[in-house]
């Protein structure tokens, strides 16, 4: 059983990230509506795992209701557009929902009765997928570190981000138990605060030694000599390799830079977009201003205060050292690696 | 009367900024220990205002006991010797003490009697003399500003930062008053969130269009072309231009640097350091871990996480476009402009 989303009983079961550290509470979606609400509010949140949400919520609409396979079709569709509109800058949930879709509708074209239970079927198999992923991207992405590393994260992507081990949090933790990470720096993560409420978590959970420290500190570590290596998610990674991640990796991967730390961003292949040619084409949530102007649900700003709520930020492939995928490490030329890397394979889905 | 700290009826009189922008609440500090109290605690804050607090602090204590000339000067050294160590990295706080314990011994080897009185008058004729500076470093900075300016700021250096115009902050408002500062971008300043609470709160009242960000926009907003220059203020600066200021001020500089924004830092000349090579020397203050795993009394991080809480970072004066104090603009090589600027004038305290 996945640690943030499973399916039981005909519903789709979601721990609340909203209220970890302090609570462990799982949600009931029995609806489309529940499950776009779930990722609205960043109650399941990271890239994959909004993605296996979609699916499952396709899987939830399919299932509620009659079973005359012209309905099952206009509520699959309906719910894929719905889901598909939730949130906009990670690529992995229209992948998801277009996966759903495709794979009803072939089945509709050839037995429309049987179509219904397509999208629970594809919700499984990605899970299933995202658990391998996740598994291969430690397996290559502890290969790139020394022992002794000290390694900062930014945001969260470990199991609950994932549904399953985990991106670059799930390489620090393999990365901890086969003696190679010594500790990690965790980026608090603001205005949700990712890092300090879910990242910490998880590492201390998992027994991995951490910091954490505001966002602003990643200069003073890396100045101070600090930090060894970098690894971060990704929420959409464009054909040249630019990088769309929760903001502030952008500042992380500069500084990064200045000190010749080495920036790694581990992330499945469903993260890369070869149809948007650059970060500049990745369209980039913005969030209400309330979660900077408020907090936990105290005020801390004035009353009448603006704020800019950007979610993410776009780091140029430039800064990329390299992206950890479950086909393998992608070293620059990224555009060059990310099109070999896409190229079709032997086997579909 | 300044916004921060007034002296009346034999007390010290402290604007609670912790309390801020949610209440104005005063202190009143009747002894050394809640001066102390007042600084360590972040009551008072900014470099300039807490060396101005200080020397009240020293000015209490002269005044809190008899007027035995011997009891007095032990009353006062003793006092100066415990502010000096409240907080470690703002130079202008062992400055202003030094100050004021240096008039009080001239006095004090040719009229013991009188010398009571002397830190009083010194913490007055500092509060003068910062004020002026302020007005001074306003006027030159806004010759640095063009016209439609976006300025981005980190922490605060406003009024209540320095007990008078500001630094920082004063020029930004000086300048939109004066058409040439089109708006703000406030970086919120974790943990403490001074941005938020403090700097918003002090535009709002100076009715200067600002926007809040999280510290971790910075790179977003000058990668969208959104920030004309950045001005911070400092705590101490050494010898070699190097800066000690706020957490997350060198991540400011870093992408500055990138983005070919200019980065100036307004502080007055009693924040430069000659005595201090570079800013490896610099006293890096490090605070409660508490501050950054709660927040307004919640936690947010789970319980028993470690961290790291560095109240400052180091900007090396290669980063730095220009010094702004009231002498006038120093530009780079900095170490010559500062051995320059802090040569002896005609006039001495």
């Amino acid at each position: 059983m996945s640690q943030a989303v499973h399916w039981a009983d005909g519903a789709l079961h979601v721990l609340d990230q909203r209220a970890l550290p302090a609570t462990e509470r799982w949600l009931r979606c029995r609806s489309v509506d529940d499950v776009v609400d779930a990722i609205r509010t960043l109650a399941v949140r990271g890239a994959p795992c909004i993605a296996l949400t979609a699916a499952y919520g396709v899987a939830l609409a399919a299932g509620a209701g009659d079973r005359d396979p012209a309905r099952v079709r206009e509520r699959v569709l309906a719910a894929a557009a719905q889901l598909a509109a939730a949130r906009p800058t990670a690529v992995n949930l229209q992948r998801a929902i277009e996966r759903c879709t495709r794979a009803f509708e072939r089945k509709y074209r050839v037995e429309p009765r049987r179509a219904a239970d397509v999208p629970l079927q594809t919700a499984r198999r990605l899970e299933r997928e995202q658990a391998r992923a996740d598994r291969l991207i430690a397996h290559h992405g502890v290969r790139l570190l020394a022992r002794g590393d000290r390694v900062l994260t930014h945001c969260n992507t470990g199991p609950i981000a994932t549904g399953a081990a985990g991106t670059a949090v799930g390489i620090v933790i393999a990365g901890h138990a086969s003696g190679v990470v010594q500790s990690v720096w965790v980026g608090e993560t603001r205005p949700l605060l990712q890092g300090a409420r879910l990242t910490a978590w998880e590492l201390g959970r998992a027994s991995v030694p951490y910091r954490l420290v505001t966002d602003g500190s990643v200069g003073a570590l890396m100045a101070r000599g600090l930090v060894d290596k970098v690894v971060v998610g990704a929420d959409r990674i464009a054909a040249n390799g630019d990088v769309a991640n929760k903001i502030g990796t952008y500042v992380v991967a500069v500084l990064a830079e200045r000190h010749a730390v080495p920036f790694y961003v581990a992330a499945p292949t469903s993260t890369l977009d070869p149809s948007t040619p650059t970060g500049v084409e990745i369209p980039i949530e913005e969030r209400s201003p309330a979660e900077v102007t408020e907090f936990a649900g105290v005020r801390t700003a004035p009353n009448g205060a603006s704020a800019l709520n950007l979610a993410f930020d776009v780091t140029p492939a430039e800064l990329v050292t390299a992206i950890i995928t479950e086909r393998g490490v992608l070293e620059p030329p990224l555009t060059l690696a990310i099109d070999v890397c896409m190229q079709p394979r032997t086997s579909a889905a």
